[in-house]
């Protein structure tokens, strides 16, 4: 089993139809675009993928479409958190006979847990599957914070744990997670490169899928020492991430991504909103002046 | 259509069997002791009924039979929260059909929405069912504080609400929510007392499940203005309430509840703890201690 | 030595000149009305009092006047936090020689201390005074929140402790300060009468210094039973606080009393703001429309 | 005038005899320590020196030191932060005249202040110094956020502004003021090189103090394009900036800085704590093992 994952991976999106039903066809040309691009891999049905709005048969379905369309050619971390360890577990159970690469999960949310019961959650789940496990830190929305201390605890008893996506805002932990031989992918993009000198693995997040070659670059150019470029690129990946810093990030990815690769991705699922004419309005113009380059 | 509600409305816990799957005759004994107890309405499949671990099947199935059960003696106030507008609406639909006297609803959580978007949200779960709508206000878990200055947004947009558990920590917007002609039930049953002195119109939450006699006692010395025994009551009520101030307040409730009624309440659904052994001890000594009456 | 307080205590603020200095005739007259309005004591160069924005020199001579100009006919709880235990220390002494009846104290704040270090800095300054000993708990300025926890700790190591001025925006603890034997006072005025109904010894907070006669209604009216007229009294007393629920509240007070009394108590100091124009004539009409009493 | 600041700014200590007093001779071997291992200036009584706990007659002492003893070899940013706007107005006013290059200020602290009365704050004590101005963002002790936003209103109002020390737990708008045109010193020296990498012109905190050494090879790695060298300093300062992340932080900073320069440089001012004999033990080990010289 190859445990290596490092470079970019776009957290997906998850394309909808007018009826707002998982488009597939959407989602494979997403795929397609992303990997055209150089990423190394998705971060699938996480939470740019509308994760907890998504039903079980959604997330399965998705799990089988990422695999296929992507043929080895990228890895595929795929999501598999729900509130309660069953449902997280039977997913984590078919996301395996999917053939993705690796599974992840938020810690459980809604209600407080102790560490016993996040720690135990995570081991049912991780050994449903049998394949690399990361961990989702997202205390944003979760409330919990997988502090290193917290993430011993699971390494302790989690034989699966390979890395973790930290999307928290301080990033001072991912010196302490790199030392614990854990792969760190950072989860804010606009601190790519900064995370990257302190040791990170990589990068995932939703900005990646929109203008993966800009997050590429930044990985290219600091793997070969030239960082002038890498931070000009993680200036560009930064004014990009700007954009979705806001309650309608999932309608501004959809259609930053419909244009780019000329298919429509459709709306975010309610209670998520929709753009309005203006705020689309914005967003062309953002795209003209920065010279993205659209299909649509 | 009644649109008053009030008195003691206890959270209804879920029962479930060995298997971890719903077990309605003990679901329909919970109820028929606390009907016996005095209680006004339920407070149905919500936070202390694990609410987000329950699938629609199973929400559907407990409207159906406190509905069935308590045959117009009391008013079930049913949650249909859930992460999306869509589930929520079919679950408010479902359960107008199902004869629940009323629906309530936690505000979208997991990601940040705009308040046009939660207003939205409420206006579409609530006219899904057409009944007396309550507001969720639980910011604990979902992050989202529901003000005043928001409630009047959602009042101005849904014609269906009627009032609101305030499971706030800070109680000082009862006044105001009352003076917005709305029904606020206090979600803290610590302060039950206190909040029917500023104008609460009752109380919900999940110890009143557990004692249902010492908080309808509290109610009707309140009305009767006999205040020193409504403080003597709400002691106890709050020395009842503190068993479950801890991340195994599923597992408390549980316990607790199999042992007044005599039939075994299953356990809280993983991710939820158990108790451990010496946890059961110092519950029953807890329940010998107060005099509580039990059946095992 | 009288340990009890209890009842109505106005947090007196510090009337300025013109030069922003403390304008003493002006204090007196405000303890005066006061007075006459039947309060019962008062919280002395605490928040409401623009504390920290004091100096030591301001510290003491307001402990001298409040002590002078109340001869006894009240009590005055004399506030003497610092950010150091030995400035502390001096002012308590300093209180007690000026005969005030109980000395009161913020925790430490700016740096984080252990639950130890707040202990020691709690006994030092006690015992340089050795009267009545009252907590200020408000975590809104300190980020220190006491705990019952913390409490017990504190009267385990200090024996003037008497009480507190609870004004964390959670009331549930007074339920367990009362049973420690503390007298407890709600620091929040729009919950005074929740407060009382929960075992509070009476209410210390800035409200009640504006409208005197309202908060001692609603003190005379809950001791003797009558429930109705203090609920009417405590709604107005939530209208007033209600005017300085913002960063203006100093300017708030100091301009609704200067009204009130007739002599002009001057400005906040900086950095607190001044009221515009439009601010002040809001505040007029409301006090017009409330029908409160003025001389000026 | 010159603006520009730049490089390792150690967070300087404030040394006190066995009475508890400044001790002139320490601070000044102190800051003869810091020069002599190449630090580019100093951040003198900040939230490292005690700031809150000193008086004014302490802070002006130590401004006159300062100036007297770095005699133009290395920049010294003083700061000036009080609760009043006049107590900081003239401290800038004194450090001005003593010679210091530039002043400091945390935001109003204890009371919640509007972005207005900040900003006016600010103009006033700047213009008291007019001097090279530096904000101080510490939202842990202020409770107050200097966004880019209110950072924006500043240099609106404050011409002396040339930068800030972003001590704040997220790093992201490092980016934004650096695009302002400020110079963006970290104040996290965990994420000194990182912040290097997102353009922040340096590194302020207490740590640096510790093992100037350490930080000013991240310093001149960084800038020569030696990353491996850079990152491997920055692991070791990481490590040290361990030791003080807890509330005794004052004590493990003097202890420590006492070993490394043969004199006694006292203990924190109460109510922070001293080290224990165990704590000492532990910090000698420490030392032992990181290979730190010491003269003691």
């Amino acid at each position: 089993m190859d445990k290596e994952f490092k470079g970019v991976y776009p957290a997906l999106i998850t394309p909808m139809d007018s009826d707002g039903k998982l488009n597939e066809s959407a989602l494979r040309k997403v795929i397609e675009f992303n990997i055209n691009a150089g990423v190394h891999g998705f971060w699938v049905a996480g939470g740019t993928g509308e994760s907890v709005l998504l039903d079980d048969e959604e997330n399965r379905r998705i799990a089988q479409i990422v695999s296929e369309e992507s043929k080895g050619r990228i890895k595929n971390i795929m999501h598999v958190g729900t509130p309660t360890t069953a449902r997280s577990a039977k997913l984590a159970e078919h996301a395996a006979k999917s053939g993705v690469e690796a599974i992840c999960c938020v810690p459980p949310f809604f209600y407080r847990q102790s560490d016993d019961a996040i720690v135990e959650h995570y081991r049912v789940v991780a050994s449903a599957a049998d394949l690399p496990f990361f961990v989702y830190n997202l205390p944003q929305s979760t409330q919990v914070e997988i502090t290193p201390d917290l993430m011993q605890k699971i390494k302790d008893k989690v034989p699966q744990l390979v890395g973790l996506k930290h999307s928290a805002p301080y990033i001072g932990p991912i010196r302490q997670f790199c030392k614990m031989g854990l792969c760190c992918m950072v989860g804010n993009s606009r601190l790519m490169l900064p995370a990257l000198m302190m040791g990170a693995s990589g990068c995932i997040d939703g900005p990646p899928g929109m203008v993966p070659e800009i997050f590429v670059d930044i990985w290219d150019s600091f793997q070969s020492g030239n960082f002038k470029q890498a931070r000009e690129s993680q200036e560009k990946g930064a004014q990009v991430a700007a954009l979705v810093e806001n309650t309608k990030m999932h309608a501004y990815y959809k259609t930053f991504i419909s244009k780019r690769i000329g298919i429509d991705c459709g709306q975010p699922r309610p209670p998520s909103e929709g753009l309005t004419s203006s705020e689309k309005a914005v967003l062309s113009n953002f795209m003209i002046q920065m010279k993205i380059k659209t299909l649509s």
